[in-house]
């Protein structure tokens, strides 16, 4: 088969870890009769530099017409890159919003895991890990305060600005869909967050969620104020399954969730609608400051292209080879820097590249 | 001198510790010669079950007359309690919002803080917090999503929900200034926590602040994300003084802070306005579980207390016997329940405030 993928490098290390992602979807492709055809969209500052804008229409339409979109990473040095300086619509990482919005990806798919062989980077006590931990968050990607109405201006003197936070049942019910048939797919838990004792969305948010969740009587359902699963996730992470919850309170908690498991450079991230069509990309940024310098962990985008197999693809046993892929390369003991400790084998971006690809 | 104070038991734990804390205010009056007169104040689930509302207007009234309010707890289980069957606006938790509003309380003050005898209790690795970390949560208090517009109605069959995250520039002034003041008599750092990169309130925010920092030259300013204040609360605590950020983001963030400390039973925390008249409460929420059986740590509400003495009553001196009170005890081995550790002497809540007033 063929497969048409729009590939966005974007900035800082992106290219780098996009190199090794392609080295090992190629090798993928050799060995199981696959044919994985890229074209190269520009997004983020670079795009900026090249057409002035971060997200021309054409790149838009080239990702629409692709089969699936595989990112590197967006943005630049804030206080250092000229890219700051304009209006906030024109910067970066509002190309990345203009592309879950125009390729409608609702869902965003963030697994917060813990490596076996990685568990010393964890920054939680060994007892509170013991158990090991193995979640998703999945987080509503095209609404609220994120896309609502918002405004500057002035009155009687006074500068004042608000945003809208707003959901209506579809997108509430269509998220919570990817939910429950994720968790039916693992351990049949959906902890779904919210903050009902306070504002009417969550109430709503709640309420659909339950209703959903009606047709899934094999997967258990439980909601937890936002605030609360800010601590529980630092208090004892083995306890949630799939995590669900909206656009904002999940760009908080799965951050929060990828640093608690303390190797950040080992995260996917998928981000889906109701098409095929994904965007598969690391859960890190674009860390400028070791950009070129082939120290950047291409891990997190290598199982980012795994998950691009199996979601958009349909391929798991490709998916599933390169994940055992990269688990046999941590058992023999190679580290990027990121993950480095005593006694281990540091090796560079395209060296990782290369051992992963071998196993295939 | 006369201090009259308004004492505000509520709901499961809630009685217990006010117990303990007025002990300990009637050691430190007796000693330093101050009257402290209590009126009791219903509010919460008792408040509905008295009266059917969780603040009565009188309730209102009498803490607006106090010098200061004394808080316990709010709330019960909401699987379990009947009070979680009525509407929203009328649950245990809206009186705290009915009144925080009522006495325009918009600085909440939580610091959050390694005891050097609770180090083990910290969920963090020893390598992360061997420094140690001591840092406040200033969050505003009375706007944003919490207090915006908001609305659940039908639009073509559909069910939708919005709220509102509004600011202007005075509610972003004033609440700064508090951040920056309090930094001076710290370590001179604020990081004020937003969301610039997507919405218009934050990048408000942002602006505001700057301009307040201009008056506070020997006070270093920091900006950061709140996905990235997330991860950083978990991977280093020790780098922050005070995080300054609005309403739902400082919910978020104040929780997650207090977990990482891992002795939630001992973090207080103010809220603050333009008088003196403040509410000081624990961290930690009702604990209906615990709730009557002599277990809960009563030290939080102590420490309160000293807050209260501290910064409505201006009695640094009786503030900080208070607290160096707490910390004998500690040295002493002495430990409630939520934080014992092997060959520590356990004791009750009841002997705890004892222990504290002898101390005194
Ligand atoms: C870059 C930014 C706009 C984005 C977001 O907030 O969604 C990022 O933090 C993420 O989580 O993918
Ligand atoms: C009880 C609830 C409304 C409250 C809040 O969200 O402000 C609580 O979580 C807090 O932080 O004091």
């Amino acid at each position: 088969m063929k497969y048409n993928i729009a590939v966005i490098p974007g900035d800082g290390i992106g290219p780098e870890i996009i190199r090794e992602a392609k080295k090992v979807l190629d090798t993928v492709g050799k060995k199981y009769g696959h044919q994985f055809c890229y074209t190269e969209v520009l997004m983020g500052g670079v795009s900026i530099d090249a057409t002035g804008v971060p997200l021309t229409e054409e790149a838009l339409e080239t990702a629409k017409k692709s089969d699936s979109v595989l990112l590197g990473a967006v943005g630049g040095h804030v206080g250092q890159s000229n890219w700051y300086s304009l209006p906030p619509n024109q910067r970066p990482e509002a190309g990345l919003l203009q592309l879950r919005k125009g390729l409608e990806l609702f869902a965003n798919l963030r697994p917060a895991l813990l490596f076996e062989e990685l568990k010393a980077a964890c920054p939680l006590r060994d007892e509170i890990i013991r158990e090991g931990f193995d979640f998703v968050v999945v987080r509503e990607l095209t609404g609220g305060l994120y896309f609502g109405e918002r405004k500057t201006y002035e009155e009687n003197g006074l500068r004042k600005a608000y945003d809208t936070l707003a959901y209506d049942e579809e997108e509430i019910r269509r998220i919570a869909k990817w939910g429950f048939e994720i968790a039916r797919k693992r351990k049949k838990k959906v902890c779904s967050v919210d903050k009902a004792n306070v504002i009417d969305t969550s109430r709503l948010w709640r309420q659909v969620v339950k209703e959903v969740s009606a047709d899934y009587p094999d997967v258990e359902l439980s909601d937890m104020l936002v605030d609360n699963c800010a601590m529980q996730l630092v208090k004892n992470p083995g306890q949630f399954d799939v995590i669900l919850t909206e656009n904002m309170f999940g760009d908080i908690l799965s951050d929060e969730a990828s640093m608690v498991t303390g190797s950040i450079g080992m995260l996917s991230s998928a981000s889906l609608g109701n098409s095929k069509l994904g965007l598969y990309e690391p859960s890190h940024g674009s860390a400028p400051d070791i950009a070129g310098q082939n120290k950047a962990n291409p891990i997190a985008t290598i199982l980012s292209a795994a998950m691009m197999l199996r979601y958009s693809f349909d391929l798991e046993e490709e998916a599933a080879a390169v994940e055992t892929a990269v688990q046999k390369v941590l058992k023999k003991e190679y580290r990027t820097v990121d993950i480095l400790s005593e006694g281990k084998k540091l090796v560079g971006t395209d060296k990782m590249g290369d051992l992963i690809a071998e196993e295939i």
